[in-house]
């Protein structure tokens, strides 16, 4: 095992618990108990976490605690898996199975889905709205999560994407514009909302944002490279989805080897934003770990 | 013209110009420009502005002003016109028609529809969380909107008005529960989030939230009222739609006269949830105004 896939599985074994024992509270006692129950579904499908606990770490490089974070950790992880159940739908990426499961709409059905993931979307705002936190903090992480998930940010991302699948002229740029958006807000809100709650200076605030735009590239390549090469059961999910579609990717615009070549130069990039941080080792064996994981 | 439909109107002249100069301008300048226009589409369709401008009245009845509660009145109409954006979907009630014009998915596609959804709930919070506000007035304010638009509200009750379509026992109770978190738990929130960006005393808060709930209440009957008796060219949208696939109405289980009364009830009850407010007069003649009107 790799130095860096040790530090990941020690932050995992220390974050997780705190994480999954927040995680479904606010879903647990209401009126809409098969709501709830959809919600629960998608919530306790697991996954990396790579974005609450990307969240957590940005919080205690620059000095906090995984505590002080954990209503933004809440918020991205209910952001992310909303996205999950909205991007699944048969009129997005239309996927039967997700993490190994069926999705959340063949579950639940695509009403309860659709509402499932507006329900998990209006939580992370609520957590950040109800957390104790101080007040100019408070208002700099919901607007941070506003911009990195909605029309400026992933929303907006995944619109373009959907329409790339129809679009003639179609290059890297245009690419990265898509991913910068439909991936890269998210990751790197949640860097930046760990720094705030985490009190960052401005200076330390912009270096995660940075580290957050770079693995973020880093995080789609190897996605795409996964698609291209990987199979269903490495997965959890549909693999060659992407080619299969004569989707855009970053392999067939730059070829398989162009393509780790451009994620070793994301990720390098990302390791030099954290030079000045305190406490960067977790950050950058994460930033290691996400470029070879292998689903 | 009644006293009510002329205060109606004189509210409606000072206060739309305000809000349409703001409406939009989240969604003018950005990448995905498809998904903007296809949040404009929905936003521009007018409509009655009900909730950001009873939310701006909530704020002027505690002694504040409109402006004070724009931002508040912004989240309240881009959270309903998301709502109706996603309750329009095939999946949800599949209608084709609204405020007379195609619906948004059947101008821009599912994809998009379900899309420019999730961006206008998001900028809901994001026009909050950077808004120029008091920092508790704001906390206050987005956690009253999470509350009122989640799964303990406005979307719960849409998931359990879904359920209730196969729902073999439906009862007065169950009916009034889904209403309360379909459509009246937004409503009570544009009042109580005005009452708060308005500088409302606890009591004054409390008065408005049960205003609200009581008008959401008398809404929805009403609602119910004009499906049953209007035509498609009276609501701009297709008539006779619930009573058609069979579904629970306040005139199926009251009859037509029995839900007038139900009406004229809660209505009466909103009223005197007014009586210790400064600035009344424009609430109440809204109150007589909603149930009163025929579209």
């Amino acid at each position: 095992m790799s130095q860096a896939t040790t530090q990941v599985q020690s932050d995992l074994d220390r974050l997780l618990p705190v994480l999954d024992a927040a995680l479904t509270l606010p879903f647990r006692h209401g009126d809409a108990q098969l709501l709830g129950e959809a919600v629960r579904y998608s919530l306790e499908a697991g996954g990396k976490r790579v974005r609450p606990v990307l969240c957590m770490l940005a919080c205690e490089a620059v000095g906090g605690t995984p505590a002080q974070a954990l209503p933004g950790a809440l918020a991205m992880e209910y952001v992310h898996t909303y996205s999950l159940i909205h991007d699944d739908l048969p009129a997005m990426d239309d996927d039967d199975l997700r993490r190994g499961r069926p999705t959340n709409h063949k579950v639940f059905g695509e009403g309860h889905a659709i509402l499932a993931g507006d329900a998990l979307l209006t939580e992370a705002f609520g957590v950040l709205a109800t957390a104790e936190l101080d007040p100019a903090q408070r208002a700099l992480a919901l607007a941070l999560l506003a911009e990195g998930a909605g029309w400026r940010g992933m929303a907006g991302g995944q619109a373009l994407d959907l329409e790339g699948e129809t679009l003639a002229a179609y290059d890297l740029d245009h690419l990265r514009l898509i991913h910068r958006l439909k991936t890269g807000a998210l990751l790197r809100a949640s860097l930046e909302i760990g720094a705030v709650l985490g009190g960052a200076t401005p200076s330390e605030q912009a270096a995660l944002r940075a580290f957050g735009e770079a693995i973020g590239l880093a995080f789609q390549i190897q996605d795409d490279i996964l698609d291209a090469t990987a199979t269903d059961a490495d997965l959890g999910k549909r693999a060659g989805k992407d080619a299969g579609r004569g989707k855009i990717t970053y392999p067939s615009l730059l070829g398989l080897d162009g393509a780790r070549k451009a994620l070793d130069e994301a990720t390098e990039t990302a390791l030099c934003h954290l030079a000045s941080l305190p406490n960067r080792n977790s950050l950058a064996a994460w930033a290691r770990y996400l470029a070879l994981r292998a689903k």
